[in-house]
C-alpha cells in the first residue's frame, strides 16, 4: 500500500495512543512544567493551523530560537504538520552568524523564547523574517510588533486537515556546528526523520521504548537533539526537557526526580556531571544503569570507565548534522562481553557499528581500506538519512563522491568486527614524515592521566618532518604534572614517533558553541612553537 | 539521499557485521546443522547468482516447498537478491491446492526439501514449473530431471552484482490460509518487508536485538514466519530453526539447548507445549521469561495465565497474510502494570496496539466506532506494509474501501487505551435478535474451564432469533463436564442472551492447515441442531 512515512502519522498516533503520558519541562525559574501527550497533540495541531492561517506554504521555513522544552516539541511537529520546515537556530553562535543562517535559510517566521529576546535584539535588524512569535516562559510582556505564542495558537484545531505531503517533502533543517568553517545547511525529509527514528529506537542502538524516561541534554537546536523528540514521540516515551538549566547539579536533580533511564549529550556535559558526582558521593539516587548517549566529539575511555563505577552506562555514538545525526553506535556484540575488560573498554571507546541501512567505507589514496582496524582514511557514508547536498551551497559538491557517497571529513579505521573508530578530522590530521598520527588517540590517552582535565593535540610545522604533534593540556583544579611525566605516561601506549614533541599547559582550550575543540584556533596560536633542544627525539 | 530500502542491504550488512553469529537448523534425522552468518551470506549470494544464470528475470517467482531451516533462509534472501520473488508454498494444504497456488502465482522454479518429494509427487503432473531444485537433507539421491541444490549453488559468487532494484519491487509472495475461502495471493515489496522488520524489532513490539536467540516455530511458508527471518538477519540475531520437528518435546529440547529467548507460533503449538510442561514439571530448564509471540488465532487468557506460572511470557499479536503480517501487539503500557491482575490479563488477551505506521479503525453501519471498547465493527487498516490488492484477483476489489483502507474481515473493538480486540470474523459472527454475539469471547471463557481442552462457538439457525450460539467442546483427556455445568460456568461472565443455547461434545474440532478452527465446516455439520425444550431460555 502506498503509505508515506511522515511525521503526521507519528503525531496522530501519539495523540490517539499515548494521551496520558507525561512531558515535563524545566522552566527558566526552575519550576517544572508538566502536561501530557494529549495536550501536546492538541497544541501542535493548533500551531499547524495557526501557521497555515498566517500564510505558511508547503516548504516554507520557520526558525526557532529556543531552549529544550514543550513548545519546542510542539514546533517539531506543528511546523511540519502545516507543510513547513522547522529550522532550529543555534543560540550559542555569534549573533551575526545566527542572522546569516536565518537569512540564508530564508526563514519566514521565527518562534523565540522570551528569555532569548535580549539575544534576538542583537541581530533583529539584520533579520529578514515576516513575523516573530514569542513564547512567554516568564510572563514578561511581549514587545511591540511581535506575537505571543499562546494567543497565536489559541484557536482549537479539531477541524484542521493536514496538507497532502509526500515522504520526500522537507520537514526540518539544521546548520552544521561550524567547527571547520562557516556552518552549512542540511535539510531533513519526513522520510529521513521517520527512518532515523525507527533505527535509533532499536534495542542495539538507543533501545528506546515506552518504558523509558528520556532527557535530551543535547540542545534541540543541535541536529534535532539527535532525533530523540521524534523517536520518543513515535514510541510514546515520557520526555523530560531541561530548559536552559544545563549545569551538572540541575541535570542530576532532574535525572533523580523524574527517574530518567536514558539521556544524551556531548562529552563536556558528562565530564561536568562526572566531577559533580565524584565531589558529592551518594548525593543523587539515579536509576541504576541509566544510559548516557555520548557523541559530537569522542568519549574518552577514561570517562566510560569512570561512569561504570557509578553504575551509569556511557553509550558512544558518532554522527553529524549531515547524518540526521546518528550514523554509528558502540554497543558491544554479545560475544565481546566475554572479552578481557581492557579490550571491552577499547571497543566501547570506538564509535561503533553503522546502524541498519547506513553503509560505511574508508577511502584511502589506494582505494578502500580493508577492515583491519589499522588503515586510516576518510570515512564515507550513505543511507536513507544521509544528506545528498547542502542547502544552497553549489560550492560544496566535492563533499560527495561521484558514486553518491557522502565524504564526512572524518578520518577513521574499521576493524574486523565492523567497528568504526574516528581517529581525526581530515583538517586536524598530523602528518609526520609522510605518516599519519591520530590526534584523537593521543588526546584520549592523555585524558586518562589523573592530573589532566582536558587535552588537545595539534600539528605544529616542523622543518624536517613537515608536521609534529604538540599537546595542549588543561590540568585539573589543584593537580600538577610536568611535560616529561605526561610524555612518559604516553610512551608505553604508542610508537615512539607518535609521541608529542612537547606539552604546553593552558588555562582553557578554545571551543565551538557545541563544546568541540576549536583546533584551527589552537594551530594559529601555536604555529611558531619550537621545541627546546629541537631535533633530539624526532631524529 | 535517495537510498532504497531493499533486502540486499540487510544481506550485505549481515555478511559484513555478523559473520560469526550462528544459524542452527534441526535436520530430519534430528541432528543439528550449525553454520554462521558468513556461510549464509556466501551461499545466499551463490543462490542469487545461480538463479540469474538459470534465466531468472526481475519479478519472476520461485516457489519453495520447505520446512524451516537454513536453506529456506538462504532462499529468503537469495531469490530477492537475484531480482526474483520468493513464493512460499504451504505444504499442509491439499496437493491439488498447492498446485493451483503455484500455477496461479506462475512460479518458474521450485526449491523443495527431499523429505517433501513424496508430497510433490502427488501434484507434480499439474505443476507448470521449469526447474525443480532439491535440497538433499537426508542424502538420498535426487530424482531424474531435478537438480540438486548444492551443485546448483556450487559456483562462488564474489563477483556477483545485484540487479538495480527499487524498494517497490516485489520480493516475496504468500497466499492466505484459506480459512474462509480459496487462498488469495499477497505480494510483498522490499520496502514493506524492511519497514515491517524495523517496526517488529522495536522494544514495545517483539523487542528483538542481537542479544536474543530466536526460534520461529511458525512455518516459513506462513507469512514469512511472521517476518522473523528478515528482522533477525537485520539485527544480527542468532536464529534457530526447528525443521520438521514441531512436536512439543522436540521444541522444548531445542529451546533449552540453544538458550532461546524469543519464539513464535499459533496457539495450538503453545497449548501442546503447555500440556507437556505440566506433565513433566522441572524437566526443561528454559531461559526465564522467554517470550512466546502468539498469533494467527486468539490466545486464550487461560493460556497466558498458565505460562506465567512457568515464568514464560506470552505476547499476543494480531496479523494477516495481507498485513505482512504483524498489525497489532499486546504489550501492556507501563501504567497498566499497576492495574489489578485481573484487568492486566484482560488486556494481555486483547490483540493490542497498532504498530507504528499502522492505522486502525472500526467501521460500523453508522460510520466509525468510538474507542469505547464496546462498539463492534469491521476492523480496517492501512499502512506501509498493508497489501493494496491481491495477486491476479480482480474480483477482490471490495476487500478495499474507496478511501484506500484494507477491510480485514475481522470484527473488533478498540478501547480508550487504543487496544484492539478481535471479537470475531465477519463470516463467523452470531447475530441474535439483531445483536452481535462474539464467538471468540465465549470460546476463550470456555477454554478457562479446567475440563475443556478446546471450544468453538458457532451460529445455528433459530426461528425467532435468526441465529443462536452453540458451543462445540472437546474435553481434556479423562476430564468430565456437563452442558449445564459449562453454561453455569459462563453465566456470571456474560449477558444472559449471550449464553450458548447448547453444548455439544466432540472428539475433535476440524482445523485448517494453520491450526485454525474451520467454523464453516462446523456450521454445516450442526445446521440442523435444535435445542431440547427449545424456546425456554431465549424468550
Ligand atoms: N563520537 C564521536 N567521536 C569523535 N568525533 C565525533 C563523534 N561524534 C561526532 N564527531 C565529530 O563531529 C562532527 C559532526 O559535528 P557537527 O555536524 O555538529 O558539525 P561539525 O562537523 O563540528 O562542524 P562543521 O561541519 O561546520 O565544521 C563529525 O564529523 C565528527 O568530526
Ligand atoms: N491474535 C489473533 N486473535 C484472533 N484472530 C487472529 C489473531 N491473529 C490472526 N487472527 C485471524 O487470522 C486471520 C489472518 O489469517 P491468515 O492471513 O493466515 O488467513 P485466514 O484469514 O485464516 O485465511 P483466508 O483469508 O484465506 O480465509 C485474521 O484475519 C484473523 O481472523
Ligand atoms: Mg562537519
Ligand atoms: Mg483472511
Amino acid at each position: 500500500m502506498n503509505y508515506p512515512l511522515t511525521l503526521m502519522h507519528i503525531l496522530e498516533r501519539a495523540g490517539m495512543l499515548y494521551g496520558s503520558v507525561e512531558i515535563v519541562s524545566r522552566m527558566p525559574d526552575k519550576s517544572l512544567h508538566r502536561y501530557t501527550y494529549a495536550d501536546f497533540y492538541r497544541r501542535a495541531r493548533s500551531l499547524a493551523k495557526a501557521l497555515q492561517k498566517a500564510g505558511l506554504k508547503r516548504g516554507d521555513r520557520v526558525g526557532t530560537l529556543m531552549w529544550n522544552h514543550y513548545v519546542h516539541l510542539e514546533s517539531y511537529f506543528g511546523i511540519p504538520a502545516a507543510g513547513g520546515v522547522i529550522h532550529t537556530l543555534n543560540l550559542r553562535l555569534h549573533p551575526d552568524e545566527i542572522a546569516y543562517i536565518a537569512n540564508h535559510a530564508g526563514d519566514r517566521f521565527l518562534i523565540v523564547d522570551d528569555v532569548l529576546l535580549p539575544l534576538l535584539q542583537k541581530f533583529r535588524d539584520q533579520l529578514r523574517v515576516e513575523k516573530i512569535i514569542v513564547v512567554s516562559l516568564t510572563g514578561q510582556p511581549v514587545p511591540e510588533g511581535m506575537e505571543e505564542y499562546e494567543s497565536f495558537i489559541a484557536e482549537p484545531a479539531e477541524d484542521f486537515v493536514y496538507p497532502e505531503l509526500e515522504e520526500e517533502d522537507a520537514a526540518g533543517m539544521c546548520y552544521t556546528s561550524g567547527t571547520t568553517g562557516r556552518p552549512k545547511g542540511v535539510v531533513y525529509s519526513h522520510r529521513a526523520l521517520v527512518l532515523h527514528s525507527f533505527a535509533t529506537a532499536l534495542g542495539d542502538v538507543l533501545g528506546i521504548s515506552r518504558r523509558d524516561v528520556v532527557v535530551p541534554v543535547v540542545p534541540m537546536f543541535h541536529v534535532n537533539a539527535w532525533g530523540l523528540p521524534f523517536t520518543c514521540t513515535m514510541v510514546g516515551t515520557k520526555q523530560v526537557f531541561p530548559g536552559p538549566h544545563l549545569d551538572p547539579a540541575s541535570l542530576l536533580d532532574l535525572f533523580e526526580k523524574e527517574r530518567v533511564t536514558i539521556t544524551a549529550g556531548v562529552p563536556t556535559i558528562w565530564l561536568g556531571i562526572l566531577q559533580m558526582l565524584e565531589k558529592n558521593p551518594g548525593k543523587w539516587d539515579l536509576v541504576p544503569g541509566m544510559r548516557m548517549m555520548v557523541g559530537g566529539s569522542a568519549a574518552p575511555e577514561s570517562m566510560i570507565r569512570a561512569f561504570d563505577r557509578h553504575n551509569l552506562r556511557v553509550v558512544h555514538g558518532w554522527g553529524m548534522t549531515e547524518t540526521t545525526p546518528v550514523g554509528t553506535l558502540g554497543i558491544l556484540k554479545p560475544h565481546m562481553e566475554e572479552w578481557p575488560e581492557e579490550k571491552q573498554y577499547e571497543y566501547r571507546a570506538k564509535q561503533g557499528l553503522p546502524l541498519p541501512f547506513v553503509e560505511v567505507r574508508i577511502a584511502t589514496e589506494d582505494g578502500f581500506a580493508p577492515h583491519d582496524g589499522k588503515t586510516m582514511g576518510e570515512l564515507q557514508v550513505r543511507g536513507p538519512w544521509i544528506a545528498a547536498d547542502y542547502y544552497n551551497r553549489p560550492d560544496s559538491r566535492d563533499s560527495f563522491t561521484e558514486d553518491g557517497w557522502f565524504r564526512t571529513g572524518d578520518v577513521a579505521t574499521i576493524d574486523p568486527e565492523g567497528f568504526v573508530k574516528i581517529t581525526d578530522r581530515t583538517k586536524d590530521l598530523i602528518k609526520s614524515g609522510g605518516e599519519w598520527i591520530s590526534s584523537v588517540d593521543l588526546e584520549n590517552a592523555l585524558m586518562g592521566h589523573p592530573a589532566v582535565a582536558e587535552a588537545a593535540v595539534i600539528a605544529v610545522p616542523h622543518p624536517k618532518w613537515q608536521e609534529r604533534p604538540l599537546a595542549v593540556v588543561v590540568l585539573k583544579e589543584g593537580a600538577q604534572a610536568t611535560e616529561e611525566e605526561l610524555i612518559q605516561f604516553l610512551a608505553p601506549k604508542f610508537a615512539k614517533w607518535w609521541l608529542p614533541d612537547g606539552v604546553v599547559f593552558v588555562e582553557e582550550i578554545p571551543r565551538t558553541s557545541a563544546g568541540k575543540f576549536l583546533k584551527a584556533k589552537l594551530r594559529e596560536q601555536f604555529k611558531d612553537w619550537v621545541k627546546e633542544g629541537e631535533g633530539l627525539r624526532t631524529e
